[in-house]
C-alpha cells in the first residue's frame, strides 16, 4: 500500500480553502479580495508569503529580501488597478536573523516604503526553531467596480504581457550557480530581475477600464495564462516567438534552446498580464510609450477551454508548471 | 568577547519597525490599525501568527488549532470593540501536515466562521521545511471614531478584566504532562482554555463608549497591564488577591502557591482588560449580568509610571514576563 499522492496547492485550496470563501473573496480564484471603502473607493486586499530558502535564497541580501516581500504583494496590486496604501507585516524569524539582519531589512522596508508611498500599519513578530518566514497582507484603493479581475477575457480579445518574460526563472539558475554561458552584466542583470521584481503600478492603474482581464505573472506564464483563462471560462493560444525577451534572455536561449521551457515555464516574473480587445490596440500603444515600458501583444483568448503554447512552427509546447501557487 | 545580548521583541519593534509606521497604525502600540471605511465606519485591521512548538504544540488538534488561529485575532478586534468581518489566510505548511491535517483544520475554520459570522476573504499557501506557520490578517468593522484604543486611561481610572485570569497558562502546564495535583476535569478545563480561547466580541462591542482604554490579555496581565499604561503615559496598580480566577486555578494555587507568578504572568487569557471611571460601575454591573459573564474591578490607574502588583498585604510581587509579544 502507498499513500495517496500529495495534493498540489491549486486542488487543497479548492477543496478545503474555496468552501469557506466569502463575498469579496472572488472565489479565492483572483489573488485578491474587495471590500467597500470610502464612497467611491474599493479596498483591494492580498497577502503573500515568503520562506527563507524555498522563495528567496539565505545568502540574498536582507535589504532585497524585504524589497522582494513587499513587491509582490505591491504587483498583485498593480493587476488589478488599485493604487497602494499600507501594509501588514507578519515576521516569523529564527535566531539566526539578528539585528544586523533586521537593521538591513528595515532599510529595505523603508526604501520601498518612499518608492511607492506607503506605510506599515502593523503586523506580528515571532519567534521559529525553523527557516524565516515572512508575510505581507497589502491593502490598495480602486475606484469603485473598476477593479480589473481575471474573469472578465472574452473570446477574440489580445493576450498582452508588460516589460520582458523569463528573466527572474533564468536569474534564480545564474543565483544557484548554474553555468548560462552568458557575460558577467548578463547574468548580474538576470539575477537582479529574481532579486527585485518591479510591480507596474503606473501601468496597471492606466489599465483599469480597459483591460478586460488581468493578473500579474507569478507562477510563470504558461500557468498563469491558464489561470487567467480558467477563470474566464475561456481557453486561449500564446505564441512562444511573440514572447518579449530580454538581451540577457536572449544570450541564455541562444546558448541553450531548451531554456525555452523555464523562461514559459518558470515564475516570479511579475510582469503583467493581461487581454483587451482589438480595438484598444492604439491605446495600450500610447500607455506603453508614455510609460517607457514595452507592451507586447504575445496571444489570444478563443472559446473553449484549455491553453496552447505553440512555436514558431505552429506546434505545441509543453512546459512544467511551477511546483507551488497562492490563492 | 561575548555576543550582544538578543534585543527582546518590544526592543526589535521600537528599533526597526516604529519608524516605518504610518497614520492609522497607532504607532504600532495598539496591537491594530484603523482605516477608514464606508461612511461612518473604520476598519479594524490586525495580524497575528502562530508557529507549531512555539504556540500550540505539536500533537494539538488541528481543528482546535485553527480555531485558536481565528480566535487570537478576532480577541483583538474585540478588544477595540468591533465586529469581525473577515479575514486573510496564510499557511507555510511542512510535508507532514497531509490532507487528514488540512481537513480538520478547514473544519476548525468553517465552525468558527459559523460562530462568529465570518468569512475567509483570501490567502497564500506555500510549503517549508520547517515548522507550520500560521497567520490570520483578521478585518473587522467600528462605528467611525468608537475604537478603544489601549492609549485612553485617565488616572483614578478603575481598571477591570472579564472572565478568569491564567487557566490557560496552567493549562500550558498541565497540557504539557506537569502534575498540578488537580483532579482530571479540572486539568481539562485548563487545557480547554489554552487550546480555545473565548474572543470577548459581544462584550467589547458594548465597552465602546464607556470604557477609556481596553486591550485583550496575551502577553499575560502583568505585562499587558504594563502595555495599556505605558500607551496611555499613566502607572497603576493591580491587587492580586482581587484577580479572579477559576475554581480549577483556585484549586492549583491551593496546591503550589508559587503558581501565582503563572497566573499574573503567563500568556493567553484572550480575556478583555480595560479601564473605566468609577462613575461607570453600575453600567459595567449590568452589562456583566446580561452577558452571563463576570467582570471584576482589581485595580486602578495612577498618575506617574510604570505597574505594581500587590499581594494582599500590599507587599510587591515580581513576575516575569513572556518571552514573546504582538504589535
Amino acid at each position: 500500500v502507498t499513500a495517496p499522492p500529495r495534493l498540489d496547492e491549486f486542488a487543497r485550496i479548492a477543496r478545503f480553502f474555496a468552501p469557506l470563501a466569502g463575498v469579496g473573496a472572488l472565489g479565492l480564484r483572483d489573488d485578491v479580495a474587495l471590500i467597500d471603502g470610502p464612497p467611491g473607493t474599493q479596498y483591494v486586499l492580498k497577502t503573500d508569503a515568503i520562506v527563507e530558502g524555498v522563495h528567496y535564497l539565505p545568502d540574498d541580501p536582507p535589504m532585497q529580501v524585504a524589497q522582494k516581500l513587499l513587491r509582490v504583494n505591491l504587483s498583485d496590486l498593480a493587476a488589478k488597478g488599485a493604487a497602494p496604501l499600507g501594509y501588514l507585516l507578519t515576521t516569523a524569524l529564527p535566531p539566526s536573523h539578528d539585528e544586523a539582519w533586521l537593521e538591513q531589512f528595515s532599510k529595505g522596508l523603508a526604501a520601498d516604503q518612499a518608492a511607492y508611498g506607503i506605510f506599515l500599519l502593523g503586523g506580528d513578530t515571532v519567534m521559529t526553531p525553523g527557516p524565516a518566514t515572512l508575510s505581507v497582507a497589502a491593502i490598495g484603493t480602486v475606484a469603485a467596480g473598476r477593479a480589473v479581475l481575471r474573469s472578465g477575457a472574452r473570446a477574440g480579445d489580445i493576450v498582452h504581457v508588460s516589460g520582458t518574460i523569463g528573466d527572474a526563472a533564468l536569474g534564480v539558475l545564474a543565483a544557484k550557480g548554474q553555468e548560462l554561458g552568458i557575460g558577467a552584466a548578463e547574468k548580474a542583470f538576470l539575477v537582479d530581475r529574481f532579486r527585485l521584481p518591479q510591480p507596474r503600478l503606473n501601468l496597471g492603474a492606466r489599465l483599469a477600464g480597459l483591460a478586460s482581464a488581468m493578473m500579474d505573472i507569478s507562477d510563470g506564464l504558461a500557468a498563469d495564462f491558464g489561470h487567467l483563462c480558467a477563470a474566464s471560462g475561456l481557453g486561449g493560444v500564446i505564441e512562444a516567438a511573440r514572447v518579449p525577451l530580454s538581451p540577457a534572455a536572449q544570450a541564455a536561449l541562444a546558448r541553450d534552446p531548451a531554456r525555452l521551457a523555464t523562461v514559459l515555464g518558470g515564475g516570479d516574473d511579475y510582469e503583467l498580464l493581461f487581454t483587451a480587445p482589438a480595438e484598444a490596440a492604439e491605446k495600450i500603444r500610447a500607455l506603453s510609450a508614455g510609460l517607457g515600458l514595452p507592451i507586447t501583444a504575445i496571444g489570444r483568448v478563443e472559446p473553449g477551454e484549455g491553453v496552447r503554447l505553440l512555436d514558431a512552427a505552429g506546434r505545441a509546447i509543453t512546459v512544467e508548471a511551477a511546483g507551488y501557487r497562492h490563492f
